[in-house]
């Protein structure tokens, strides 16, 4: 049996948010979806496409009577959002949202939601290096996790009904708590990516040297940093300044690695590298078993198909 | 008209050099593929795939009238390959190389080989994160630079030769010298994978906290670095105890940001983050239209097809 809502509002309506929208038409899973986006010109887009149903210029007049409200707006414009469309929530409604840090999402949206609202804060593990209403695809979120983080009140039911919906959607759905995802979180995105950012910020410096060689020679491990380094800066500005404590934790032990393995190179100790590099090439093997990439060598960019 | 020799010598059977045996059969480009591997497993796989023409159990033999000999090792390994065969290259023969690091390679393999022997060095930026005799495949090159860094003396007609043969196995070549090479990969290839390495250690010591979720949870950023981090551990301790000037100094600017951008997170400086992250993006825009890499949302893996 299909779970569905009757109306589904999505505030912000980028890359997440779009892809919700074709996946709960895909799927079936919602009667109405209304959308509504800061600027006029995302507004416009999700028009002239069809994105949703209707398109409001305020986020209150869009969550009317929804059932479903998914806040997908970067982390830093959650708690104004909250405090706009709380007067204008219907009560029993589910409020989601989507945004990567969970910690700083409750404490910035929770206080603004009235009783007989049901607050269960969301992060899809899906995306890719683009944004806006355009970049959204009905099958982003097959296979990929959806991290809930229910507060301790919660309501099971609406907890229940949510995570359904989402498998349809064909996400994994998994709980944890905030401060717990903050920190899984830490490691296995947001300070790659602040290195990524980091080492394409020095090749920026230096092709004012090499001229454009370093864009022309661009080699595995560059090319794929700039991948990572293409995404939304003001989501991920905001990542950094709300998951603060955890991102400057794990930097201090990248930092500290790192400085070792400097040391090794400095000192030509070629067994220490030896090491750590097989060491690590164990946990590319991990993942590619639980099913979070594929066995496909990625560096021959689908060049695979001609293998002999 | 097909630039062709009449006998390639492989020495060493893994990536690089299978690929080259795969696409020189489907070009046509040699008559008859010698091969050598240090390990008697990659030479019976080698034979039991029909890698080669024949397999030889000593470099020295495997080059025996060989017109071009190609020495596809580990860079640390270069310097003995030289010294064995030297006494056995035919006069006029091409010896090249596909070492990452350029400098290294021509110190410790130039001043073994006789005069009259045409030493060529040579970098292809082509590569997955696999290796072996079984890991090669045809369209490696395809599209990809190959870096030849040619000492000063060398013969013109000789590089011709070798610059033509590499473009029939689809690789677009270009010149340069040996420590120009090393700075310009020490950025794009080099230190990216120290970073990769040093992250991948980093959440392997905080699996023992999380459990398997680091792995479960990988997202893109930890995922693209697992896949960076999985390359041989061999030929990167080379690289890095190989090209360590150049690795440190690029390792020295990339410290520099990041305590910068550090900063930045711990004072709350919004603006800083993005006006960086802005900036880096513009570098992907310039790698997509320099053709070296395609604009499919890769975070997507495979997943582009249901783009609606």
């Amino acid at each position: 049996m299909t779970v569905r809502y009757e109306k589904v509002a999505l505030i912000g309506l980028g890359l997440i948010a779009s892809s919700m929208a074709h996946a709960m038409r895909a799927g079936g899973l919602a009667t109405t979806i209304a959308g509504h986006a800061k600027t006029a010109d995302t507004r416009a887009t999700a028009l002239e496409i069809g994105l949703c149903d209707t398109v409001h210029d305020t986020a209150a007049e869009a969550v009317r009577d929804a059932d479903l409200v998914v806040l997908a707006v970067p982390v830093g414009a959650m708690g104004e959002i909250a405090a706009e469309i709380a007067p204008h929530l219907r009560a029993g409604a589910t409020v989601t949202d989507v945004g990567s840090v969970k910690q700083a999402v409750i404490d910035a949206v929770a206080p603004h939601l009235p009783a007989g609202v049901h607050f269960i804060p969301g992060h899809p593990i899906a995306g890719t290096e683009y944004s806006g209403p355009r970049s959204g695809f009905a099958t982003l979120f097959q296979n990929r996790w959806w991290l809930l983080t229910p507060l301790a009140q919660a309501d099971l039911a609406a907890v229940a009904k949510l995570r359904a919906f989402l498998e349809q959607m064909g996400a994994k759905v998994d709980e944890m708590d905030a401060p717990h995802h903050d920190l899984v979180l830490a490691v296995t995105s947001h300070t790659p990516h602040l290195i990524a950012y980091t080492m394409v910020g020095v090749a920026d410096d230096l092709r004012r040297v090499t001229d454009s060689e370093v864009i022309k020679y661009s080699a595995a491990g560059f090319r794929d940093f700039t991948r990572i380094a293409a995404s939304d800066p003001t989501m991920w500005r905001d990542v950094f300044l709300t998951n603060k404590d955890a991102t400057l934790e794990i930097l201090g032990r990248f930092t500290e690695e790192l400085f070792a393995l400097q040391r090794a190179i400095r000192t030509g100790d070629g067994q220490h590298l030896f090491d750590y590099f097989t060491r690590t090439r164990a946990i590319r093997r991990g993942i590619i078993e639980a099913g979070q990439d594929t066995s496909a060598p990625d560096f021959g960019r689908g060049k695979a198909e001609g293998r002999a």
